[in-house]
């Protein structure tokens, strides 16, 4: 973290069903965590020196794991699990777990996947509720995707509330992304107005890794392995045929963490353009003037970009939404492979471009071992936040540490490559590639 | 095969430079191919009792393998290697046996890449020649690509020719595909033409495995591997979203081989679309009827199609060729893309799909180990034909021995899915998909 | 092949339990493989020549594949299906395609599997058998192993021809190797001599790829894959300390292709020792000073060692045979260890030798794409063979064209390296390794 | 962090050799790091309140990064670069990240590679120095091992020093183990004492993750990723035989990191063994009998130990040191595997025991995406350290930030597994392991 967070503006207080007062099935011998344990939100020396000389508090969240006393009584709980959005490396080993952890550790019994996302509250999609067994989840993490379907876009948030109450769910766990948050923050917050006793627990799933105060998404470290064979592949190409280029187009809608850590992990990028930094096209310092100058140089060129890089270059699209509530970005990658052949045509020089989109061979493969194991410790401290009466809240990994955030406060905004820290240096320093812009 | 091949339409000879009168460099203990080891053609007792009852000659080819006396002196003799067209898994690795067999067990040691394909040969793209030393190639088996980089498109044979007699090339090893041994053909004439003493020695190389008389073209194999992840993936995400489809485009020119065999790897295909096999797009029998009686019954469904697959549909655009001049091709993924999404939109029905186009990802892979020993073989085997004062020929496994095939035969049509053959059918019945004709 | 069969010496006839006059269920489009389709066995016209010389006929093998007229009632067939021995990888695609080709294409319902090898006909083992629907092999090709368990050594023929009788199964697969195409031979005619209608249909599995008249079993390929991996491993290791050495031990009991061709995939191996050549431990020509002159100068050593080589080393063991049958084999990879160390201790010099046993990380992994696909075509040759009601018989890959041999000639003898063919006259120029025998 | 670090004990100041006077070569755009910048060693808000409360200082560590002032004038400096102890996956990585940052950032020319460990300082071994440039380090990267080599053992810190001295090395990078971290301070400290101006910079290298104030070393997540699949082929071999049991050690000499890891990575392991948590072997509650009753219930078991585990069986055994000054550990591997055995052959149970030993597999692999990119920071932030002046010193991840860790206090004792913490509980969840003490 950069030190700027201004203590007063963080509310870190996570809403809570009432008083735990049921005794906690877990062993004994289990280190439960109180309370009072929290991880600091800032842990720079600074920032807590500052705390203390404007005798401010120190802004801190509440530390996950399993409570002493619970709220629900395991024998009469019901729980659903609902997956949302686009696929992502880890989905179902996030199901896998939670199942797992209700069953064998909270001997919770009645689970329910809630098929292809919102969709399946919604009587009228007639999806059918999925039976979460020990024996349906079994092997459920060897495949990618999300055994219980997902979907795109909203639905009516009472139809979702009086789907849960007539199934009389407990505790939903809801795995998705910023919309899927922001529904689930509604979910929780119509179940509190209406009086009805039901937790929501958000697990952020996002590949693109752009959560406020979430250090890492589960799938992001996947994706980021299986983007580096992409740029190498694009790497070949270039090399293989004479004034090659190899452009490469990989998610990242606001966020261009996994384009910058891809390039960073197999060095073979040679551009990587990502939305936190401005560039032109045009001019001397321009990316194409710029492109055309590496080419002379060296004869070949690795060009990456995010998909939410360059939107500036699209004017009106900007205004319409998808069905999941996001703005519409312009194809970038299209867009540069065009201008790209452009340029050079208009130049009379030949270049060989090779325009690879990996999306969708990259968000469905298995989580790997990091992200599985993730994935795991996600589901347990979920798991044992609805247990404990917790709501409205998701639960992120924040130094080092699995911990509770109100929804409300991971939504208010996207996380960002910081263009000035060490991340964003070190993917220049790689690259080799000047600032693009013509002042 | 498929016994149908007719006797008297194949001539086998393979034009020699010379008699070949210098003692070998190999050892002693090496097993010698005699020049009349051949092997049958069609392997068939039914073909072999039908030439017996003719009186016809047993059609065979030469057997390729090292032989006793050789026609060039290695220790004046120069060579070049080039490589042409698009990239395929396992170049470098030929590159690297054709040098290590020259340089080390023939003692050749001037042997030359000709960079960027045919260019390479042209004086006014001044590309300069590589000198290819066993210590340049040590490593590029580990590398995807070519490391003399390709390109596509034709050039005077003549200007071709001239360079070869100005560098003093002896034998030329062409590493390409149906056009590159077209070229190559006309270079061995030409230099017979001119009484220039050169041999020209082919190694076929094309991904989509469809050169005549060739059991198997060096990464296809590894083509096929890769394609089948990709499969996969489609597979996850067309079970990840309500009425799924994952639409894959293979490679495949000509011939749906990847497609089928991709297929019949991962079992996970519905419908495979290749070249070999019309089918109709609307209609109560069509593919898109069938496709939507699939995705009612089951809820996701899984296209795979070769990208030479349903050309009909694109009308005048078969008139126009590539620089490499190959027919030019609608693109069918798009194509298909388009129609089944008009097509259901028309209908009201919601489908979501996936459209994954892998070519650069898998064309630019390592070779894996199958294809890399087989392009261990088949450089050894070039290099003993070309020191043996063979020409205008190539390289091609079949029935599992190496033989040397004249390159007109083998590029007079190309080899293609027998869709009345085992695979064919394996792959009807893997997908279960019927025949999508109305009439 | 290498033309030394002598024509007199095989019989090919394949046993059959009667006139198949029934209908197949096959489509009418399909291209029905008649009785009189064979293939040759040896394709070079040398051998044909010397056949029609000496008026003898041509050694050929029956085509597999689908019959147009069958033996068996399809809708009153019982079909088992028994794995035996070491894993490999592939064992479950077979079984998989087994259970289609039955269930789908020929409509047979009731298939059994029989639990952990021959052990699974034996009443006192009480391995219950399990039913083989297309649901339960629905994934089975994503895991490793075989679902079905298995176990080594045989058991009495006649209790398992009693258990075939008692649930009056028509068809049983037997999937194994020496043994178990031993054993099976064994059971074909014990139930003919009872009178007892049954079909034995054998797939022989031995990741050794040892079968005469084989080209090339099923999980090979993806054996050679991943042994290339640990012999870039030991390569690894050899450079990383000084005079490293890299010793891996190889399946290959009898016969030394795995060993061969991980060899010439990767190209790292210094010395390859497998049971076809003999070599000297001691003395000026021996393996061990050889490995010192190779360790002087190029300060490291990568040694590739098949399990079955340098068994004279071990004198009596070669009496004890294992519960398979097989002949115990001396550690060759401990020995060569501990002889390594002691020769350079006795010179004081230091090495340092990392040694890699991998067989159960490279048996146990999924088949590949391409032994997928073979396993897929095994299975449904397996299945039109037994139907058609042919028994004592195995499924081969021979001449590139799928071939029904009787058992008793394939395990006649063990298949080997020639140690003058190709393949070992190309692992011999890679490594560069010379004859170790001093004299 | 568990909170229980006393405040007092812990000295976090960063040795210097002076005053940094001369302006970074960096650009001005870089955002420096100032020397005041720390990052608490706890972050709990606990841990904080308590030394405020006893009016204690919070501790903290000292925040790498690249300084405004640096030490060394780039255009004079001379570097060297030593990689020591056993091999991981990502030192090349390490070796080349040095190098860029060294040449390309900073402008120094003279960067040398000490081979073969610390033996490559001292003349009797006669290893030549290494030239380290940018085109020699450009694919080092996609190698495993270390291109430098590498050696076990301690040398002549006196001799080192005059090695350092004689060529005139201003910083020296040491990439090792705990030994090499003993040896590089007190190299630090002999040049201090000699009053010679050198800087050490150590790079914590160890794959079993057992660096105290370390999250995680580099390579770390690579062998959980390669264990994975290990134990994946440990349970594929378990389950192919009657009464199965796969038996894997891990790496792990005093820390069972690599075992619980790979373990919650896979899920297949029934029981974990590492050396924080003591167990017996016999008695009711050992884990013999625990695992004939897991064999009873289940037919199959998983067994993952670490190699330091369960040393208290090898007695005297753990007086012995090695060349790295290691204590000697009994091999665990074996001796579990004859003890299972012994058991249940003294109770008349056959098992199939599968025992594999992957060490040498895993640990010579190329560093996975993740990895890669840490290695390139680590390499920054250890040249950023040299370049400022620091000294005695080495880089580690803290909370997520890379800081500043006297070696001292790194080595005082040994990283472990917190077996009341989160990632032991998991482990035990997973597994259904219970504590197998008598007693």
């Amino acid at each position: 973290m950069n030190g700027e967070i201004m203590c007063e503006e963080i509310d870190t207080t996570i809403q809570s069903l009432g008083d735990p007062t049921i005794d906690s099935p877990l062993l004994a011998t289990t280190r439960f965590v109180e309370e009072s344990e929290r991880v600091l939100i800032d842990s720079s020396l600074n920032a807590v020196n500052a705390c203390l000389r404007d005798r401010k508090e120190i802004p801190s969240f509440e530390c996950a794991g399993p409570r002493k006393k619970i709220f629900f009584d395991p024998s009469k709980t019901k729980c659903g699990v609902v997956t949302c959005g686009g696929l992502c490396p880890g989905i179902n080993d996030v199901i896998r777990g939670i199942v797992h952890e209700l069953y064998f550790i909270y001997r919770v019994e009645n689970i329910y996947g809630i098929p292809y996302g919102l969709q399946g509250f919604i009587p009228r999609y007639r999806h059918p509720f999925i039976d979460l067994t020990p024996s349906f989840v079994e092997n459920i993490h060897e495949l990618g995707g999300t055994v219980l379907g997902s979907s795109r876009g909203s639905q009516d948030i009472g139809e979702i509330v009086d789907a849960i109450e007539r199934v009389n769910l407990n505790i939903v766990f809801f795995i998705g992304g910023d919309g899927t948050l922001k529904a689930a923050s509604a979910v929780a917050r119509e179940m509190l107005a209406r009086g009805y006793t039901g937790s929501v627990i958000a697990i952020p799933k996002t590949i693109d890794n752009d959560i406020s105060f979430v250090s890492q998404t589960f799938g992001f470290d996947t994706a980021v392995e299986e983007s580096r064979k992409v740029i190498q592949c694009a790497h070949v190409e270039s090399r293989g045929a004479p004034c090659g280029i190899g452009l490469v187009k990989l998610m990242g809608r606001d966020s261009g963490f996994i384009a910058a850590n891809a390039a960073l992990a197999c060095r073979d990028a040679n551009f990587v353009l990502v939305p936190e930094e401005d560039f032109d096209l045009e001019g001397e310092k321009g990316f194409l003037a710029t492109l055309e100058r590496r080419l002379k140089a060296r004869g070949h060129a690795v060009v990456v970009v995010a998909e939410g890089a360059g939107q500036k270059f699209f004017g009106d699209l900007q205004q319409q939404t998808d069905p999941s509530g996001n703005v519409k970005k312009g194809d970038i990658g299209l867009f540069l492979k065009e201008r790209i052949e452009e340029y050079f045509a208009a130049r009379q020089l030949q270049v060989n471009l090779k325009y690879i989109d990996p999306s969708y061979v990259i968000r469905s493969i298995v989580a790997n071992a990091s992200d599985s194991i993730f994935c795991g410790f996600l589901a347990q401290m979920a798991v044992h936040a609805g247990m404990s009466g917790k709501t409205d809240m998701l639960i992120g990994l924040w130094n080092n540490v699995y911990v509770h955030i109100p929804i409300e406060l991971s939504v208010r905004e996207r996380k960002k490559i910081d263009i000035n820290g060490p991340l964003w240096m070190s993917v220049k320093e790689s690259t080799g590639q000047p600032t693009m812009k013509n002042e």
